[in-house]
This record gives structure tokens, sequence and C-alpha cells, in this order.
């Protein structure tokens, strides 16, 4: 179950990806590549040695469901005639390009090979391991999916390095959500990062790969529950996600704040310990300003949280969603609670 | 991984169906059904005991990837806000209804519970067992889908004495296709059915079904190959059906006898052991007679056949395909054969 990382300075040969993957020569790679990242490095000459290659459009508009049938129809076109058993899905981009090519590799004749490349920090920390995939319907994200993990997820510092600032600090809250969770080397480790540039990133990655995979080695399927604490911060980010219209790194930060801070309300998490991370999260990313901003952009009204809230996939009952509530670093507990509970102590936090 | 098949006189209670799964009585079923059942013995009351119901046209169409979004947005209505803990799918139907909402249950949410209540004997013999789900892709079968398992197949004699005749004919080529394939007491047994009464069918059913599981377990996901076996008589099956516009089960007969045949002129089966075989579907399938009607209907234009041949997901390599060649009863053998061997085995057998 447990998938090979390798992190790497250069985008590897094709060569090199099937001799990782035991693959004989004759295996086709099909690169399924966010087109942004033509002309970036030197992205587009290594693309080019592919012949089977789907250049999208990163977003959740890739990932409606609704379109599903028209990407297939092409993917099926290039793909021609190849035998499924030499047919590997690459999936090079952020979180929308894998979980659009992860869901197509999971079901195209069954199911074939898939690589992640992730190019975005998101993808890199987070999203292009564990072995979600997803599609959205009507607006609703990922309420199609599979669980199909990647035999191989190939990290290239190059790809990275070429991403913008902002995209950065959004990388920072699936990052200091995972540390939380973990606490021990990688807590600390983010916390001592004293910038959010590509070298101190690329540092701490590898830690925070490894946390992640231990939680979801312990529940692959979301089954027993253990994998639940990843959704820590995720009840009110997707919220405010899906009703600002967030970027996701930045709702998954403001989720965590509120947990924390019902978490301290409650006497759950000590006045002190909660002081302390969240001020690692707002020196970081500004907080405090960002829900200032939203407070003032729109109300949100009672009948819309609920309705937001109830869609949440932890659902666990009439009303009730699993909740995850830090304790200390490197201590959760899952708990049910009411979406009316939820709604009630985000109005005493500030969400009007 | 064993799956538990009951067989049943009437159809089971929704009470019984949670019981069975270890459900709690909250649970909620999603039924999702053929809506020819409709009128058909006690179907119509018994499906309306069920809050969430969703009635489809049985058919290929129902199977295009191309409608599947609707189907989604609709079926998501149905359900509502249930938590996705609480939610099982029971597919009522044949071959296609099976499919589909094995599919629907496999993705949606990433993965729901499934139940089979096969309505076709077809299905009861064949689809509803084994964990294939399948959607169409261009007009091409199954070209979508996954290995989603139900976790309890109720099969209901009941529904199945609700069938025309020409239902239990076709049915019958998947019966003896794994009749062959473990021979024993079940060859014995599906030789000595004097007609093809419900009463014979369902007597021989359980012994189909128990076959057909111990093949699947050991190679569930199609990974090893033995699951290919299952494919005998599928190869030019699955031609003649696209060509033709056959039933399944008439085109799973025809390409069944183009494998014996192929076989005994290669000498990999006796010239007796062949003939007893053909012989068997001969006497209830009228082999010769639809044959020599396919024959004067229209001719079979060598690039179309190569073409139909190559879409096969058993394609093992360049123009290569791996085929099952009865040697007795009870022993087949794979092996990889061209695609262009296939074609002129054809016009020898009189396919022009």
């Amino acid at each position: 179950m447990s998938v090979p990382v390798h992190y790497l300075n250069q985008l590897p040969s094709s060569g090199w990806l099937k001799r990782q993957l035991g693959l004989p020569a004759q295996t086709s790679l099909l690169i399924i590549f966010d087109r942004c990242l033509k002309g970036k490095g030197s992205f587009t000459s290594w693309v080019k040695q592919f012949p089977h290659r789907y250049g999208v459009a990163a977003g959740e508009k890739l990932k409606a469901v609704e379109h599903f049938s028209q990407h297939v129809l092409r993917l099926n076109k290039v793909v021609g005639e190849l035998p499924t058993s030499q047919l590997v899905v690459v999936a090079v981009g952020g979180g929308s390009v894998g979980d659009f090519a992860g869901f197509f590799a999971s079901v195209y004749k069954r199911g074939v090979t898939l690589v992640h490349v992730p190019s975005t920090w998101l993808a890199a920390i987070d999203s292009a391991h564990g072995g979600k995939t997803g599609l959205n319907l009507g607006g609703i994200k990922n309420q199609i999916g599979t669980f199909h993990s990647g035999s191989l997820i190939v990290v290239c510092r190059e790809l990275l390095a070429t991403q913008d600032r902002a995209h950065h600090r959004a990388a920072f809250a699936e990052l200091f959500k995972v540390a939380l969770l973990s606490g021990g080397t990688l807590y600390r480790a983010t916390c001592q990062l004293v910038d959010l540039s590509t070298d101190s990133l690329w540092k701490v990655l590898p830690l925070a790969v490894t946390a992640k995979n231990k939680i979801v080695a312990r529940d692959p399927l979301e089954k027993r529950g253990d994998r639940q604490l990843l959704n820590l911060g995720h009840t009110v980010g997707h919220v405010l996600e899906a009703f600002y219209q967030l970027p996701h790194g930045q709702a998954v930060a403001l989720g965590l704040k509120f947990a924390v801070e019902w978490s301290r309300s409650l006497g759950k998490v000590s006045q002190r310990a909660s002081e302390q991370i969240q001020a690692e999260l707002e020196v970081r990313l500004d907080l405090s300003q960002v829900e200032k901003q939203l407070h003032r952009r729109k109300r949100l009204p009672t009948i819309t949280l609920t309705r937001l809230l109830l869609r949440d996939k932890k659902l666990s009952g009439a009303g009730q969603v699993v909740f995850v509530f830090p304790e200390k670093v490197g201590r959760v507990r899952r708990q049910r609670v009411a979406v009316a509970a939820i709604v009630r102590e985000m109005r005493r936090q500030g969400w009007k």
C-alpha cells in the first residue's frame, strides 16, 4: 500500500518513469497536463517527448461531471488502440488536474496505472498523496470520486519553483494542518520556517508527505474513520470556500483557526497552546485581515450555512457531522456535533 | 471477498435487507430499478415501501457515459441529504441496470454499499456476480467502469419467473460457458436440462454462481489473468454483438461455438468432445439457423472486424488479444493470438 515518492530537481525522462514502475519499454505514457505549464522552465520541451498527451485548463470546471464524457471521448482518441495493460496515466498539474486525471485513470477500462507529478505546492504537500480522486456534481466538489492511488509520485523542484508566492501561502495551510496533527519534528520544522520560499518548503515537504501517508495507511478507504482526522479545518473551510469562492488553501487556514478557537472556548485545548497555534497561522497568512475583508463582503445566511454544512461527506446522522477538535500539538479528537452547533459557533466567532 | 448470495422465492422486505447487511434500521435504501418491472408480480407494491427510488429504462442507452451526469444529478436529488454512511444502493434489474447502478454506487461520494437483485436470468447467472460495473463510451460497451462488488446478492424466483422464454435462451449461453469452464457436476447438470424452464434454470443456478465466484476469487481485479478465462466465447461474441446488434447471450453462444470449432481445427480439443459440446448448444439454441440468417443479413468487412477486435479490453500487445481455447470439458487455455488470425479463422468458419 505504501506508494514510492521521489523528490527530483528536474522533470524525469520517460525511460526513468518506466523503469521506476517496472514496466517494459513499449509501455505508453499518457500525459494529462495543465496547459498553464507551457513555457515554464523545461516543461514544453519535456512534454514533447510523449506522443500521447492531453492538455487541460486547470480549475474546478475541469472537474465538472457534466464535461467528463467529452473529455473521455477525446482522451480515448489520444490513446487510440493501445492495450490497457501497457497504458499509464501521468497527471502533471495541481489539485484539479490530479483529481480529474486520477478519476479518469481509475475508471478508464476499469482502471489503469497512475503517476502523479504535482506542479503546485498544494498538490505536492497534500492532494497528490492518499489516492483520492474527485469530480464535482452540480458545482459541489468531489461528490463523485474513487480511491485510486498513484503507483508512483514524482515531486519535481523545477516545476514547483515556477509557482508564484500566493500559492506558497495557500499550501502552508495544508502543511500546517498535517504538522498540527502529527506534532514532533514536522511541527517544529514547520514553525521554524522563516519564510515560505521554495527552499524552505522543499526542505519540510518530505516530512509532511510521510506524516500524511502514515495517517492514510491506517485507513486508506476512510472506513475506520482514522482518515477523517485529515479533515481538520475542512468542515468550516469547505463552507467558506464554497460561499466566498476562496482558494482551497486560504479556506482551510480559516477553518483551522475556527477549529482551534472552538476547541479553546470548550476547554479542549489550553489557552496557551491555542494562542501559540493561532500565532503561527497569523504571522504567515494574516488571517485576521482576511476575515475582516470577508465579513464586510457578504453575510452568511443561516439557511445557506446549514445547507452547505449538510453537503459534508462526513455527515454522520440526521443533521450531525464529525468535527475534528485540536487538543494539543500532535493530538486531535473526532466528535459528532450538530450542524446547528457549528452555525452557532460561527456566529460567536464573528461570521455573521 | 466472498459475497453472500441468497435465493428467495419472494422479494425481500426492507428490514430483511438491512438485517442481512448488518446495518441499523435508519439506513436508507436507494432502489434503482428497471421501469419494465412495474406491474410484474408483486413488484409495484414492493417498490412502494422504499421512499428513495429511481426508475430507469433498461438497455445500453442507460449505460451511455454521455447521460451519466444527468442521472447523477437526479439521483442526488432523490437521495437528498442522507449521510453516505447510511446509504445503500439496491439495483433491481438486468445487466444494464446492474452495470449502471453498480458504477453509480462505486463513485457516488467515493463509494457506497451496493446490493444486486437481478431480474433477468442473464444477470442472475452472470452479471450480478463478480463486481464488474460499466458504462459505454461512444457506443462501445464497458469502456468506463470499476470493480465494486455487491455486499449482498439476492436472487428472487418471483422476479425471474416473469421473464419470457427468449431470455431463458439468452441466459443459457453464459450458463453453458461457466459449465464448460468448470466441468464436473455443473456441466453434467447443465447438459441434463431437458428444457430451459424457470424450474430447470432455478435448480442449476446456485451451482453456476458458485463456479463463477470461484474463478473470480482467484483474480478479483483481473490482474493475474485467471479471470480472463471468463472471457471464453466473448472475443468473437462481442464483435458479433456490436456488428449485428445481437442480444448479449446470443452473441456469446455464437462466440462459444466459434472458439470450440477453432480449438478443434487446431487439434486443441478432440473431435468427439467438440462435437458433444457443440451439440449441447445446437439442440437448445439452433445456432446453425441463426448463423445462416446473419450471413445473409450483411457481410463483415475485414477493416470493421479488425477495428472491433482491437477494441477488446484483453488486447495484450500490438495487434494481439488473449483468446481462450477450450481443450476439454473443465479445461481451457489462454493464448495470445494475432487479430489477423482471428479474422482468418472467422472467414474459414463462414463469417464472410
